[in-house]
């Protein structure tokens, strides 16, 4: 591709108007928006009316007046429609870990004696969250190799969007299959939500759980949302059982007893600094159609797989849908995501030996991303990354 | 007490001059921070400083630069020296529901079957959180009656500061106790930490939960804490294994590692905007002598208790040591409140008759509660509460 298709493409694009509602950095082509997304200015302003206004001015009063006391729901019927689901099913709460163990839980409980089930190559804290699960409720967990399916009737975890190729399962065809095997399938949305379309009802889909820091664009360590299916919320007991998850918190009698519908599935205190900014990050998506998302991720992620192919890296490559990020395999790709970064390109890197770039396509344009796409064949071509600085461990990014 | 007298205390308070470090509302007397604390100023400059630049600018790397990886730890070590625990033995994570869940779970796992038990009269929160432990382990739970042992080798969960009386428990007491039954006591220091003297190495202690956002002025909803004293940590798995508490976070293997010592108690990633503001906020608290901040808010109390005993109040007195709120009970006490507030004193009720104040000691005055009393026994001398419009429900203060 050539600068001016590029610029062809990026003055085609239905969604550039969006770029203006994020205040993004100079000199920085942001591409781990799949790790943590950029802050729309309507997030900002949020929290700054928030903590100088609601919680200076109005102190505790502002569980009421500010209506801090809804925002669970409120903000979780947002992400509703980005996934599929009702107004009224889906609840922020916590973060993915734990409502993962909430989820898992509950379906446990509700039939005792089925197992665990998740792929060995699933993203690994998923992994770590069925494993203190199997733990404390005695249920088997079950890693499954590559193609093999979960046993009979257990509670199967299956990322939507695969957290290092991208890949894209088919959800209609694993319910199909789950409804077959009597397992119950919890979708980790998080690598999906706000970048590919996901039509929970369609599919069959009953249970989910995603993230709100990246493609949402909520902030670092935004709270995360469980979704279940109406008519499967009020018959199921969640083991993290908290007051803000109970049907009259403000009761203060000694028993427990669950709210109606999937607010249940909230449990502590949210936090609300954290959880404000999400919401207002969550109304740049109003009126976004995300198969314009889904589609102009697919082409940037295209142009910069391009890019590096030509400059010699390998790619991962799958087959059909692909999320919003693309991967290169490399034995220095830590070094080389170092070298990017100073050069102002910022992706990441997963060990053992990938590196990944997100495309977040609310503020990243075409011309953007094939900027990017020639930094990364300089910086292959000329070897820069190969000074010792860059091999140095210890990041995060 | 006269208003002369009030002035001369507040003269001779050594902790006025903290008063400036918060900017409350005008016509306001915040009776309430045992509830939601008020917001230092240098909370709100932090938050500005990392939504605006560490999160605009610094973006995913700030995790790195900005040292939002190492806060858990860090804002936990400020937490430490609060509660009388050393720099490496507290972490911060999640919410006081999640881990009083984590710990109790640890210790069920660490001795099987072992019972849970709990006063009846409990902070029905916890209760909540341990009827649904119970459901996933299989332990017992056992509601204690008033004056009632917990059984043998019971993990045993009591608040420091009863969230009604503000009644004061015996940690050393305790501790000798259940040294002698074999019980674990997790203690819940919502309502003690930042205003009374806690030294849970003095005490023996060994296990603590508490929370962010009372007199530790973090900002609604943050994050909680977890202490476990550094001799237990590491020989205790939690059930809520998530990545920030594995060893190595971002080695992506499979199999769960736990981090060593209380890091381990850490689950899903933090929300960092709340996490960052309750750092901040415990900067407050450096140099603060927690023997004045308890003296203070005692005698605070009594001012406050005198005035509404005068007014005809009846008061929930306890003997010996008292938290950092007072209580008065009485049947219309929800529309007392409601009637106080419209009048600038914001204190909260608790079903069902019982009506809460809270005297945070770092930005209350002698004077502004020598005030608030005035306000008290006018509202309930000229009964203006009796007004039908004060008694709606609905309002959660």
């Amino acid at each position: 591709m050539t600068r001016e298709e590029a610029e062809a493409l990026a003055r085609a694009d239905i969604l550039a108007p969006l770029r203006a509602a994020f205040d993004l950095p100079a000199g920085v082509c942001y591409l781990d928006g799949n790790s943590l997304g950029a802050p729309p200015r309507a997030a900002l302003a949020r929290l700054r009316d928030l903590s100088e206004r609601e919680w200076r001015v109005g102190l505790v009063r502002a569980w009421n007046d500010a209506g801090w006391i809804d925002l669970p729901m409120r903000a979780g019927a947002r992400i509703a429609r980005l996934i599929g689901a009702g107004p009224d099913e889906v609840v922020i709460a916590d973060n993915v870990s734990a409502n993962l163990f909430k989820l898992g839980g509950a379906l446990l409980a509700a039939k005792p004696g089925r197992a665990l089930a998740v792929a060995a190559d699933e993203f690994p804290t998923d992994q770590y969250v069925l494993d203190g699960l199997a733990g404390i409720s005695g249920a088997r967990l079950v890693r499954l190799a590559p193609g093999e399916d979960p046993p009979a009737g257990a509670v199967f975890v299956k990322s939507l969007v695969h957290y290092r190729t991208a890949a894209v399962a088919d959800m209609a065809a694993e319910e199909r299959a789950a409804a077959q095997r009597g397992t119950d399938v919890i979708w980790d949305l998080s690598h999906a939500t706000g970048v590919i379309v996901v039509d929970a009802a369609a599919a069959g889909a009953r249970f989910a759980v995603g993230c709100g820091y990246k493609y949402l664009n909520g902030g670092p360590g935004a709270p995360a949302f469980i979704y279940v299916r109406g008519d499967e919320a009020s018959a199921l007991r969640q083991p993290l059982s908290g007051w803000m998850g109970s049907a009259a918190p403000f009761d203060f009698s000694s028993a427990y007893e669950p709210a109606p519908g999937v607010r249940r599935f909230a449990s502590g205190t949210p936090p609300i600094l954290s959880l404000a900014a999400l919401d207002a990050a969550l109304s740049l998506f109003e009126g976004v159609d995300l198969r314009a998302t889904e589609a102009k991720a697919r082409r940037l992620g295209d142009i910069f797989l391009a890019a590096g192919t030509a400059a010699g890296l390998s790619p991962i490559l799958v087959e059909g849908r692909r999320g919003g990020h693309v991967a290169f395999r490399h034995p220095d790709g830590f070094a080389i995501v170092q070298a990017l970064i100073t050069r102002g390109v910022i992706g990441d890197f997963r060990a053992p030996d990938i590196m990944r770039f997100g495309f977040s396509p609310l503020y990243l344009s075409y011309t953007d991303v094939w900027s990017a796409g020639e930094v990364l064949r300089d910086v292959m071509t000329s070897a820069v990354w190969r000074d010792p600085k860059f091999a140095a461990r210890g990041a995060v990014t």
